[in-house]
């Protein structure tokens, strides 16, 4: 298996790339019987699809996704199912010029070492227009994950050096709100200002910058996650890690709580009013222990870094070896994060739908 | 599969727990011909056992690794090679009174909740003791890749709130020599100095401690990675947060990172001096681009909260969800950072492995 | 997983019903520059499509494939390789009457039973049509492996009780001239003219009949095959079993060999002249000893049974438990072994591949 | 992997050779909470372990197991479960004069070539010793199974060309004692007389013979097997034949089932006397269709060659190409059969307890 295929129950294959026919997935492992609601699906994709607002890339795509297979009356029937995503914008002509480039800081490079060969257009399989495959794939999981209650929400908690502050202890449903609000997706307002102002201005100097999401997964139920290797928050990792330009992941008190002491970091258990469930006073834990769901919120961060297609000319090499110089042109997007929440919930339903099965399986 | 076994080509599985008979791995892949030396086998180990210096916990165990299959005239078969590692020190009365309790930040709750049944003995399958079948099967990953040149150096880079310097542009071989040094395992002696004596404080505090470990991978070849979803940062980071009380993985710039411009960041390619292969001026892509490494030194960091067993009461819940208190009393480690170098080292050794192995294959 | 999945290296993901959209796969770890030549693949699939003769179902579908990813002006890039072929032919109006009866010796009940829910409408996923997606990555594999020099070669060695001859020892490429002159695709043309003769009669009383395959695979270097649980012909057997109608496997000597003694069935070695490599004298071993190719052909036959689907009234039991009539009206395929010689061949190739990357790995 | 590992969720990865210390198997995904008999464990061994009898081998191996891990207090606890068989009667210096020689039909040969090194004594990890464990991890599957209700019974149904009469229909514990009444394992009494008496004669010729083995897996629920890769008998057929000696598995009808006619294969429905659960009147489909069980007898047969070890002298060839003799002496097992049947079950047991919880997960 050369890295195409995700999951151990709820498994998706994704394929495509950036100015092939088409991108998709097959998700083997969907339980059935869940309504699957092709407008859901588009609703999430169009989170994730380009040309969104002015401080996206201008690639114009509408990802549309169809369903292939494995639905029947509505309902998906546990065989397997799959979506297709038509390429319709593909400007091929715009990278004829990096056929023999290798551009600074892209998979250019490493690719054509590993393969021997690379489909140079718009970065090939490289590029993040995979993660359409995998946002369509992630909104079945949130189908299923819906009739267990279980809510996933992301926002764009950093661009740049610009941070919110924390959320407010608050339903889900009101930051989505104020999330969708804006076109950084960030769950508080006055932030928003402030980064989208600051995303503008870097996307006149032709400039990249980065940022950072933070996630909530609320009503995980006690019990998600197979130590010692499969721990839930390794999987959650390794999914995050695994999406364009992410360089850092960390969850509950994450790389801060290296600096506390145990007396100061340990979450001291009490029974919830009325009874079960137990919970914790305070959540360092991010709502994971010993690898495993404790039903508390699963709380984590992700740093993207900033992508590297600048509008600036820049030095390089060329297969040869030969020095070079890459123009500056083609297309920009000054920072991915607003887009990149779809595909962060998206990784967190599936990592989520994967494990609930493989509880289940115990029981 | 609930969660014992890592690795496609170089795959693993463990068992054992902390008051068992014995701990002890299969490695299913190991390439053929190998010359497997116990002694460095051991000596691995020796740097992740209990009872090793004042600062950790004085549990004793020596750790005594034997070969039970897959060597033959001291070379790897290519058949399963098992590694037995009795135990030899468990104090079980020591965790009588923990029956029922679940201690705060301990993985005793969800594992109570998740299995219905739970060894509580010194935290049965929960506690670190596990990690040392990962130490001897990361050490069989080592002699393999000791034949492809392949160096893999960690140390404490952060103690608290003391952090090291970066480190000198050296052999690591050299590094090597200062980390073993100390009982920290800093490459740095000053910081190290400052981290004993904090450590040693909070020993006598009965309190506890967290920390980052830093790690470099040198010579790794081009092309290790499999996108999209099995990329080798993705895969480093599902490896290092499998391992008991890590809360963040990043690589390269990392969390950092995310503050920067594209045009600060991009690493521009030259040639190297004398032709192939190509470099980076700079590596905030800590040697990985688009998820395949580079050939550039690969560098990451992970973070360890402070672990939960302190030797002060806390108020907590019991089975039947009435309050309870904990006593604190049994095996005390301040910091679980100098020993879980040991397990960094073994787990990246692992991620390499395995990765070489699936590259090879496309050959 | 939930079996939509095949193969560790070279990994193929399938989706598609008989009456859905499309059928499709994608290839999870195809080998980076092998020329993809889409006429080879579509001739390949034209050895399986329905409609080709009198002797099969009459369904009219072209199966006609296009690649959707994975290829570069001409050739394989080592990312996700995904083929679709659209379904033309579904007159799903002839399976209404199916909607609450289960067929006899059909998956009807065991899927409805297992999933709580089935696509009736031609036998949904259950149906063989599913078998154009592995036809289609199998003819990706034969690619890969023309390329090794491996040669594989199947034919209909039995039609109901009527069997052929054992083939001459004769270059594959003379036989295969031989087997695609007749409609059934036997290698011998007398028996083949009985065979069709038998198998139209049998269509005309609406009945089905079973048959066998026996196949060869020819310059499997010595090596393939992974001890104890993945030997090369466990894994051609499970490959086998899992197409449609298939009852039985046996490699070499097969189940008449449990009638021998080890003096008369061990394969006595000598050196081939000339030198390298070594051979057997015979070959009861059917090229694989202790799970792993020696070099010399390796055979295996397959036993289909008649399939289900026939032209007579039959009692039945419908949903709710009470006796009812299944008409026998829809697509009547008399015998299915003519067009499964495609797919016995392609699921050779698959697990080839599959062996020869797993064997590469640790060169 | 390469090749040690079975199963997906009740998952298995053993080791060991036939002059190693140990054999043994570590259990990744055994659910929680099973009564764990070892006096249970080690009656299955029993049956499997070598100089049990005169016609089978005369090594002489108590294969003693003991749990190093995974059950607490006498239950499984849901992690890893190990069980460790030490070797005891190894005579390495029968094996000396094998150092350079390919004996004919056993994996010198091939493991020479596949690793470039082969542990030569006894056969090394190709030896049937390794079964042992399969044995140890079985019999857990069949402690969850009996949870289940579900019943598995195997018997040599044939040994060289002497065959026993179809089973009555009678319940399994009732041939179980006639079947464990007699050296062979033949549930028919007359039969086993027979069998022994050739089997004897066999021995005295320094010769082997091969045999069949007939299986019934009764009340195994409908709606196990994943289509499409991983059909119910797919998955069984690739556990059958990854057994040592192992040419041929068959379910239902089998190869006789090829010829006949679709009219007389099909299985009629009826519903059972009083209602659910529905059955057939025969039960050619074995009971399976499409992949997935029915709730009728689930049938199958192995067929197994005489194995390669006789006491004869024989041509053959060394590591340098050069003509050698082996001399036959050393280890003489006429007949493995009768041992082979508690691995037939084993691994039964442990495909129907993978499916058992692949099922589950999805419920």
């Amino acid at each position: 298996m050369a890295g195409n295929t995700f999951g151990q129950l709820f498994r998706i294959s994704t394929f495509g790339e950036s100015h092939g026919k088409a991108i998709g997935v097959i998700i083997d492992g969907c339980p059935p019987n869940i309504e699957i609601d092709l407008d859901f699906i588009q609703g999430e994709l169009d989170k994730r699809k380009p040309g969104q607002s002015k401080i996206t890339t201008q690639r114009k795509e509408s990802d549309t996704a169809s369903i292939l297979s494995g639905v029947f009356e509505g309902k998906s029937t546990g065989t397997a199912l799959a979506l297709l995503i038509p390429n319709e914008d593909q400007r091929s002509k715009d990278y004829d010029h990096n056929k023999d480039i290798f551009r600074p800081s892209h998979a250019d490079y490493t690719y054509q070492e590993k393969y021997g060969i690379r489909d140079y257009r718009g970065g090939g399989r490289s590029s993040a227009r995979e993660t359409a495959a995998r946002v369509a794939a992630g909104a079945v999981a949130k189908l299923y994950l819906k009739q267990k209650g279980v809510e996933i929400f992301a926002h764009v908690s950093s661009a740049g050096t610009i941070n919110s502050p924390n959320l407010p202890v608050q339903a889900l449903s009101a930051l989505l709100v104020i999330r969708e609000s804006n076109i950084v997706r960030c769950a508080d307002q006055a932030t928003a200002n402030e980064m989208i102002e600051m995303i503008d201005g870097v996307r006149k100097d032709g400039d990249t910058v980065g940022g950072k999401i933070s996630c909530i997964i609320r009503n995980c139920p006690v019990g998600l996650g197979e130590p010692v290797f499969d721990k839930l928050h390794a999987d959650l990792g390794k999914a995050m890690l695994s999406i364009n330009a992410v360089h850092g992941f960390e969850y509950g008190s994450g790389f801060a709580g290296s600096e506390m002491k145990g007396s100061e970091h340990n979450d001291i258990f009490h029974v919830a009013e009325g009874g079960k469930p137990i919970s914790t006073s305070t959540n360092f834990s991010g709502g994971i222990q010993g690898g495993i769901s404790n039903g508390m919120d699963i709380t984590f961060r992700v740093a993207f870094k900033p992508v590297a297609t600048i509008m600036h000319n820049q030095q390089t090499v060329d297969k040869s070896g030969n020095a070079a110089e890459i123009k500056g042109k083609g297309r920009h997007d000054p920072c991915v994060v607003p887009r990149a929440v779809a595909i962060v919930e998206a990784m967190a339903a599936l990592v989520i739908a994967d494990h609930y099965l493989r509880q289940a399986a115990y029981q």
